[in-house]
């Protein structure tokens, strides 16, 4: 497929004339690529969606992201910025065309402050990097989300990741101090603070968090950072009823219980990751898989047994516990290998990342957890439970045949009553995997009465519609025929 | 003075005929008062400023608050939010007239969830009655504000209130998770959700913090509440020199100790506590309040004896530590007393809330209360540093005789130096009073590269200009001749 030619983006805007040589004269001639092959994998993320963009380009300084900015507002290109492309809900694919913004040049880590507990980094620093770089230091960027390995800073923000241990330390908006960001016009402007509170008027840089690309492009950002623990201990236990695994997160998190990690995973999700890489997991419904971390032993000690009581109250058994690093990383392997190994569940199925995140009340863990399999059966699909349930956020991936056309039909039911039972229980769309395309049409049911508000602050910040456009509330209202998929269904 | 007579407002908006009429059939006869001594009293707050509005109104639900905010954009009318009216920088008086929209009527706890870890509250509910309120279920709302007898949970949300024990956890910002909004032109909007983390797009509820009543009026809020600790250990250490206080400050963070109050008072603090209250405190160069809680007791002992460690190197003394609940109470009167006796510190001096709260990276604490008394001094003022330091906010006062003109052309010239140092090395204008009137010219200085995008958002969400006008932005380059003094000078 030849750029400009995809037909959803070209019934928008048409492609402009010497874009390529255009930016070429921004970055340098390496720097911009068009090749079908390039085109192609920058046209999807993580998502089940796809759809071309007419360039990359790969800025390799503020001053050419902002040049950049005003030759694409000039001429109303879109601009998709970019990060990892781990993002599972499409945030990343350029629906209406226009140039890929790829961060990953932008990857200086700054200045490391341990005096000042904050890092100053560039967007496209990766996460496991920087926690690499401040190691030496005794300190740590907290919010772990599994995708860590790749994941960069700019797109955590830009999504508001948190992960395993946003339980104890908050997600990625509780980290966030300060950034530089260039807006739609190419103006460079500095938000926020280095300081730990600040109540400087509106917090822009709050509003930036999460607004996936839509609002400018994050080119700096100055996070607090936390010193690592020395102490950590791992617990994991087995439940044979899904339930009372659910019941033992609400009843950790209520008692006032401070895990650093707590997280489940359900039959499909041990099943999957034995099937993948047989690391012998107990074939029972569902393993929760305790931490806590401290600088005092004892302290450690205690969390961890008031956690093991309440899940011994609520029949765990098997439970293994910890403070051996090694021992440690084998316990959690198995959650760590997790989203790799759900296509491995069942031959010829494949893991669409749809419905795979929502948050609910605390109360409703167990509901939820039963809801996601028996709204799955109704829709002859695979779900699994799982996730960061400490701190209310809840996966499920839709394992499917993606070649058979009627599974798409039930996906797209199990999708829309997932959220609908979400939406009732007071819960959010998305806990951490952002919005984009496939969960735009939940999340605009979700914020219906402030969609307005919404629009009206992206008219204003950027007017000409040219920062991700089509995402979020300007999303089609069905994400199945939203754009192509990377799967081909029949 | 005749309501529509100030010559302030009168320059902007004429007064509507019938204002009164009108809003007495929203809320009824007795919830509006226009009598000249009310007018005085909702004229002022706790800053310098005073500005007379046309009414207040008290609105008793949030359709009533609706219906005045329809009549209001309708008829172009200013409407000014006001909580307990301690907000320090003038955010509260109404500098072009129109409506005080009095929220302490709408003062209910809706919902205490402890198994949801949230409580769900009215605007108009106070802090301290909430935690009141919570203490039976074993937890507090924990941002504690020196305010918190008076001042609300929407009027804190508004500012972004932090506290004594924003060091451990954190500001309101990090408190939210969800409020209802009356927008400006009346419509009501359910922003965020009830779950720790949410990554459902833009954060509009966050935006809502810090905002001063200009981009709607918060009606409930949902919020965040952790468990009471079982252990709370208090200390009070001596120095001599108010360098090595703010040395032992930044060391105790830097070093990974986690303090859930750590304070400062200079010696002109402790003098006018002394000279108020007769506390007897040590008359010494400062005085560091420290505090560590925790389910564990060795857990707090190690944090207390860390903090007091690093104390000892930095040459304090007569160190002074605590569990006993009521000796905690009496070591840190001192320090609840202070914003009370500041104007008692000096025959014929008052204590005005001008530079009242800034922040500063850690690093700065020392060289920053330094800075304060040297610019004190040629500005021939009294000033005095103090504040919830470990949170990174530093406040003072300006202590003057304010019947003398030359003492505000140098509280003038205090201001402005000490809020060019803050920027100078990275700080921020507020740590937690906000921008108000005061300090807009310093605030309108640190976020020139924003105040468009500011401005847009501001257009964006209130096209009409009636929500607190003429403040942050759009407040006054000089905060002196903004408005009415409370004070007479000749």
């Amino acid at each position: 497929m030849t750029p400009g030619n995809h037909p959803i983006f070209r019934k928008v805007i048409p492609m402009k004339e010497g874009l390529v040589q255009d930016l070429q004269e921004i970055v340098g001639e390496d720097a911009v690529r068009d090749d079908p092959a390039d085109l192609y994998v920058y046209g999807s993320d993580s998502s089940v969606h796809c759809a071309l963009p007419w360039a990359i380009v790969r800025p390799g300084t503020v001053e050419e992201v902002q040049e950049i900015l005003r030759y694409a507002n000039s001429n109303g290109i879109p601009v998709v910025t970019r990060g990892a492309g781990s993002g599972m809900s499409g945030q990343a694919v350029p629906i209406q065309g226009g140039i890929i913004l790829d961060m990953k040049r932008l990857n200086k880590i700054l200045e490391i402050s341990p005096e000042n507990t904050y890092v100053r980094v560039q967007a496209g620093v990766v996460d496991d990097d920087l926690n690499r770089a401040l190691k030496p230091y005794g300190f740590m960027y907290p919010p772990a989300p599994a995708s860590s390995r790749i994941a960069t800073i700019g797109g955590e923000i830009a999504n508001n990741a948190s992960g395993t241990r946003s339980v104890k330390y908050g997600a990625t908006r509780d980290c966030v101090l300060g950034m530089k960001v260039v807006m739609a016009d190419g103006s460079l402007v500095n938000l926020g603070s280095t300081t730990r509170v600040e109540a400087s008027g509106y917090q822009v840089d709050r509003l930036m968090v999460g607004s996936e690309g839509t609002l400018g492009v994050i080119v700096e950002a100055t996070m607090k950072i936390v010193p690592i623990p020395k102490y950590r201990c791992m617990g994991v236990a087995c439940f044979n009823e899904l339930e009372e695994a659910g019941d033992t997160i609400s009843e950790i998190i209520a008692s006032g219980t401070q895990p650093s990690v707590l997280e489940l995973m359900d039959n499909v999700a041990i099943t999957a990751v034995n099937t993948a890489i047989d690391l012998g997991l107990p074939d029972v419904e569902a393993l929760l898989f305790i931490e806590a971390d401290g600088n005092v032993k004892e302290a450690v000690d205690y969390e961890i047994e008031r956690m093991k009581e309440i899940a011994e109250k609520y029949n765990a058994f098997g439970i293994d516990i910890s403070y051996d690093a090694e021992k440690r990383t084998k316990l959690f392997k198995g959650r760590k290998k997790l989203f790799a190994s759900l296509s491995r569940y069942k031959e010829g199925y494949s893991c669409t990342s749809l419905a795979d995140d929502m948050a609910v009340p605390y109360s409703r863990m167990a509901e939820m957890a039963r809801k996601i399999h028996d709204i799955a059966d109704r829709n002859d699909v695979i779900m699994t439970a799982y996730g960061h349930c400490g701190s209310g956020c809840v996966h499920t991936k839709i394992l499917m045949d993606p070649t058979r056309k009627e599974q798409w039909e039930g996906a797209r039911n199990a999708v829309r009553e997932i959220y609908e039972y979400v939406r009732s229980v007071g819960g959010t769309t998305s806990a951490e995997h952002g919005i984009g395309l496939s969960k735009a049409p939940a999340w605009k049911k979700e914020k219906q009465d402030s969609l307005e508000i919404i629009g009206a602050i992206k008219k204003a910040l950027d007017p000409n519609n040219i920062l991700n456009p089509g995402k979020l509330q300007d999303a089609p209202d069905d994400w199945l025929t939203a754009t192509d998929l990377r799967y081909k269904a029949e």
